[in-house]
């Protein structure tokens, strides 16, 4: 069922696929799908969810290589692991060879002797493997490995991962490292109620800060850190937390991804479940993505499209892990908005100008207030304040009975779904009170309250005590993490509320167009632009009206066939800038004008030595938008689709959008929205609008050839696609195909 | 001097420059300015540097209305001024018509009582008009006015700032206020050394994060609230504070200016002076100007120009006041870098991928550590890390004595300018020791360390006693602050070292252009594209060559004169429009083309009711890149030099640059590299490179010409200009000029 063409597979996954099927326990891993379960290119469409509650709250542990012994690090770990043994009321069983017990209890002296069922066995061994296959022997489902050497450290490394892995698979055990930590054991407080934030890490200290927020209140409640992901992999933690009642965001620090499917697949999960995922994503830059690949041996994908592939999921993409911290915090606390509209108001019209600036120019949409609840809020704040939103109180009123009135007929309002209140100086007989008045007002309201403590110092009761001793006030340090985490917040819940799966809805089964366009293709070669316009219009594209020739006699006939005027242009398979190398005849209007073409480019392909297949002679087609449609390969993600302005545009600014398959008609029309140079779609200069729906049209049925055909087809790229007028079509003038 | 040409200044500005001109103290003004200190079009060169020094530390201090009555809000306010008054060691007179003392201080009755000089007079009273009058007979040299009720509430408000305004240029007294607060007189730490932070705010509740930071440890040095500017403005304490010795920085909060040309000159001197100017400006879009503008009742000016300006001058312009703080102190306080090259190091892979990939898309260079420091390097980490920079330490190190010996070694690398080590997480046994070692090394070099502290917890003793107690080593905590106030620190050393001050070299005269231009002038009409194309021909930019012609005959006779191919365009004052109405036929190769076109265009024009001038006959002009080039008025700055690329482009993407006359040679090319299209000019598909030379010397003329015609010209477009290949020049295919 998983045969060569389905390239997109690392080669290490494609051996994990296969060793799945030979395994008893092949729901548990992420990537196996049954037959119906995959789309036409024959990526799963379905990802199974680990059920790792026994790893986070196991009944029993095995540590194997405990000690007590002073001065020994796996001293500190035993003592670690038996604190949190305790906590989580788990039986901790040390393993060691020669020791009979450590810190008192009694010792086994190895993984075979163990004598009933243990969940979870920690591995403090140097060489994780000969362990591992010993445990495949016995009852446990999963292990950790904190062991390092494997593919952070090179080739050799990379190997001895892939037999680390290999055995793993055979086990049936799940794995959590190599090179991990402790991080998923540390103590959480149990005090804190509410939705928490999830944690996954691909690096121990990157995920520290998320940790600490435990200290200014913030609920967290697993942390996954993945390691160098031999075997669970950040998604199966997206996929896990995402159906877990506690956890209301999860938040990920991720330099790589093992498989670009596995991730969409739970982010969609996420998705289905409403439960907001917060990521920063290293690797925007060459740089970042070098060191970020030395550092975990993983792979970054192009940028651009990892970048979409989050957005279509809905995953929120930061770039600071203090954006991670505010924006997760956030929307695991908040309940979904009445409104999109935000309120700023403030003691001062200076901050209500500068953060109305900052949230206007973020796309944060601030309604002017009804003349009726200006005339409201007009009872308590002076006639010369502006209170159509930004609402500036001037001050005074927030230090008595009024600021609370403010607060509350603010939040009344239907056009009111977010309350920020910037307070950038904080002077106690103002700002304490009106913390207290805001952290009350919060109590009392659904709608989303945020607030800004401006202060560098950050040692103020009103901050430490009153507002983060409040899980209903939403309080950043920065106007920037506030508007960010609440643009985040209202396009999460817009997104999830049109929420279709778009794995729902992917073709599964070829179309009729596949068998016409797998004759066409020529493995590991070019096509010349009239077979891979043929490609094409067995894909229902349209093409112009062409025959291909090799003789002056057939042009003149080809040319009466297509009708005048016509275009001629040479064809070959190695052919490129055909342009530049004048071999192209546009606006012909006579036989005798294509006989001398004919001649001519003829003639000027012999003299550059280029091989022809024949002489096209075209359709000429009217003026339009020129666009490009094309289809790349990803290295996480396989066949993408990319959309763009055509012409000089797309070589000097590279003005494209591109989606990562299935995506439907909604993301299609998306990607032109991306376009900065959309405008020229809607018709510039008194051109008219161009037919936009044959364009998607066009992009949709693109994205059939590139699920399809996906074995088959290296690269294609439309180049242009001349966008008529609205109503007339689209039409590819020119199409370069490369076969796999 | 200043006449009716001059109209960028504004009604208020018009009309105090020439009071000025009548005052026996103009030199305390900023904007008047000596005959031959004007540039062209009749603006100062130069700006007078108000002498403040009375201002922030008199020695005697009226406080009118001052109070010791329980309960009002007037004694609260001179408890303050007392303390400030001793703290600085000025002597404090009460003014009071009925008390005979106030807080045990004789009061004299009147403002015309006082016996001795007086340096300053705080106004606590509700209208501070009459009192300017009576202080103009004494000789009192400042006032500052707290009273509200001004140009922020409206018009009434505005026309009474008017009259207090003009009272105060009378009265040669130099007025910080109205509307303004105690900022200035607050309690300014004693105890701090080394370069301060100067604050200049619009706002007091804006500016107080920046006057917190003193306890965070960071010395502020005055605090200027400059409230609604009806005399002393932003610009005149950006020029007073950039000569003080003890200011390092200067930080402002700008909601609107009074005038473009004083902060310009204000800029100016601060860049000659090194001192770094870093700014918040509201106004990035539409609503936060309109609410900055109804605070303050002052312009903001269109956000494209003001930002431009700023950078001509080398203002940093921040969004956040988190960055405004972290950018000020950082510039205060580093010293000159020895090298533009970033090491970034930290105690775990991760943070270093994480932190360079964000520091490598902000434009920040990490230079790769020569192979000799990495080895030198790895006697201290080991070899499986990477060292190449980010210099990634694993951990351990730092806890020992290697840390400080890593961190030695990467600062004396002489490609290294700055040491970044970001702190994610806070490990006591390791964070503690590396802060310490940080520190300690900063205080043995010259060269800049900063620190991310990370935790957002922020009372950690490694942060508050060890990181903040050094004024060596720049702490954030963010990465995105730490690399946003990095790249500034570097851009400002780049920018002042080669800083030549565009004012040293403005035209001062009216070129022999000047003539011939002015006589095409047409006042309050449009020019028509021929009149256009002559003013531009004045100025030394090509034209094609060209003949209105309104004969048939003529034309042909024109045609022949020009040679062929040739144009032929309708020519009228009032034309717009001409491609879309058929009025421009190219590529004509004959009389009997001529004749024909001759006729068609001026049926068109009866047909469409057009009156023509005539019709042109221009000579075709070879295949190039379409620019436009130029002249817009900016509401603050007057004019401005706009260029973008051409045709679809700027009507679609609005892809062009502007400044602020007057700029050199450097700026003028700096613009195109704005450009996103820029390499269109460099030449794609085959093209040849443009002659970008020749568009550098179109763009200078333009702004000559902007300058001498600035009374006369209202706009002009140039579109397109058609900027040939390299070594053949631009002509400037069509003009459009609108008179005043």
């Amino acid at each position: 069922m998983l045969g060569s063409t389905h390239g997109t597979f690392t080669t290490d996954l494609r051996a994990r696929v296969v060793a799945c099927g030979e395994s008893p326990r092949t729901t548990v891993h992420g990537v196996t799908a049954a037959p119906g379960d995959q789309d036409v290119s024959g990526r799963p469409l379905h990802a199974p969810v680990p059920d790792l509650d026994r790893f986070f709250r196991p009944e029993s542990v095995a540590v194997v290589g405990a000690s007590d012994a002073e001065g020994r690090p796996n001293t500190g770990i035993t003592r670690q692991l038996l604190a949190w043994a305790e906590r989580v009321g788990a039986r901790l069983v040390p393993v060691h060879p020669t020791r009979t017990s450590v810190f008192g209890i009694d010792c086994v002296p190895s993984v075979g002797a163990l004598t009933e069922p243990v969940d979870l066995a920690v591995l403090l061994v140097a060489d994780p493997l000969p362990v591992i296959e010993e445990l495949a022997e016995t009852k446990v489902r999963f292990a950790v490995a904190f062991a390092s050497g494997f593919a952070e450290t090179g080739e050799a490394g990379a190997a001895a991962q892939e037999r680390l892995a290999a055995a793993v698979r055979r086990s049936g055990i799940r794995l959590l490292g190599p090179n991990t930590n402790l991080n998923a054991f540390e103590r959480f407080r149990e005090d804190l109620e509410g939705p928490a934030v999830a944690l996954i890490t691909q690096s121990g200290h990157q995920g520290r800060p998320v940790f600490t927020l435990q200290e200014l209140g913030v609920r967290l409640s697993h942390w996954a850190p993945t390691g160098n992901e031999a075997d669970l992999e950040t998604s199966d933690f997206i996929s896990y937390f995402a159906g877990r009642p506690e956890v209301g965001a999860i938040a990920c620090y991720v330099e790589g991804l093992k498989d670009g499917r596995s991730f969409l697949l739970a982010a969609d999960r996420a998705a289905r479940h409403g439960v907001p995922v917060v990521a920063v994503k290293v690797g925007r830059t060459e740089t970042g993505a070098r060191t970020a690949a030395s550092h975990t041996g993983k792979l970054t994908g192009a940028d651009q499209v990892v970048d979409a592939a989050m957005r279509q999921y809905g995953v929120i993409r930061v770039d600071g892990l203090d954006q991670l911290q505010d924006t997760a915090t956030l929307l695991a606390r908040a309940r979904r908005p009445h409104a999109d509209g935000v309120v700023v108001y403030s003691i001062s019209g200076g901050t209500g100008a500068h953060f109305a600036d900052l949230a206007t120019a973020a796309g944060l949409e601030l309604p002017t207030l009804p003349q009726a609840k200006q005339d409201e809020l007009h009872q308590w704040i002076p006639e010369y304040l502006s209170v159509s939103n930004p609402v500036d109180n001037g001050g005074h009123p927030v230090g008595d009975w009024r600021g609370r009135k403010i607060i509350d007929a603010i939040l009344a309002d239907p056009s009111v779904g977010v309350l920020i209140c910037p307070i950038t100086g904080p002077f106690p007989p103002m700002s304490d009170k009106l913390a207290q008045d805001l952290v009350e007002a919060a109590e009392a309201t659904d709608k989303l309250v945020c607030v800004v403590w401006g202060s560098p110092v950050g040692t103020e009761d009103a901050y430490r005590t009153t507002l983060l001793g409040s899980s209903r006030v939403a309080t950043f340090r920065t106007f920037a993490n506030c508007i960010g985490a609440v643009k985040a917040y209202l396009d999460h819940h817009r997104f999830t509320t049109g929420y279709r799966s778009p794995f729902d809805e992917a073709p599964r089964t070829p179309s009729p167009s596949f068998r016409k366009a797998q004759a066409l293709m020529r493995p590991g070669r070019r096509l010349s632009e009239h077979a891979a316009k043929q490609l094409l219009r067995a894909y229902g594209i349209r093409v112009p009206r062409e025959q291909l020739v090799t003789s002056a006699a057939a042009a003149v006939r080809a040319a009466g066939l297509v009708g005048y005027p016509v275009v001629m242009k040479a064809s070959g398979a190695q052919l490129a800038h055909k342009t530049e190398l004048g071999l192209v005849k546009v606006g012909l209007t006579s036989a005798s004008q294509v006989r001398d073409a004919y001649r001519e480019l003829t003639e000027i392909a012999r003299f550059e030595s280029i091989d022809l297949d024949g002489i096209l002679v075209c359709q000429m087609v009217g003026r339009g938008v020129e666009m490009v449609v094309g289809v790349t390969r990803d290295e996480l993600f396989g066949p993408t689709v990319t959309v763009g302005l055509g012409g000089v545009l797309v070589e000097v600014l590279n003005d494209t959008a591109v989606r990562v398959p299935p995506f439907g008609e909604r993301e299609a029309r998306s990607m032109l929205a991306e376009l900065r140079g959309r405008a020229l779609l809607d018709g510039v200069r008194g051109a008219p609008p161009a037919d936009v729906d044959a364009l998607v049209e066009v992009v949709l049925r693109v994205q059939r050839m590139a699920l399809e055909l996906d074995g088959d087809l290296a690269e294609l790229d439309i180049n242009p696609l001349m966008v008529l007028p609205r109503g007339q079509g689209a039409v590819a003038l020119d199409a370069l195909a490369v076969c796999r």
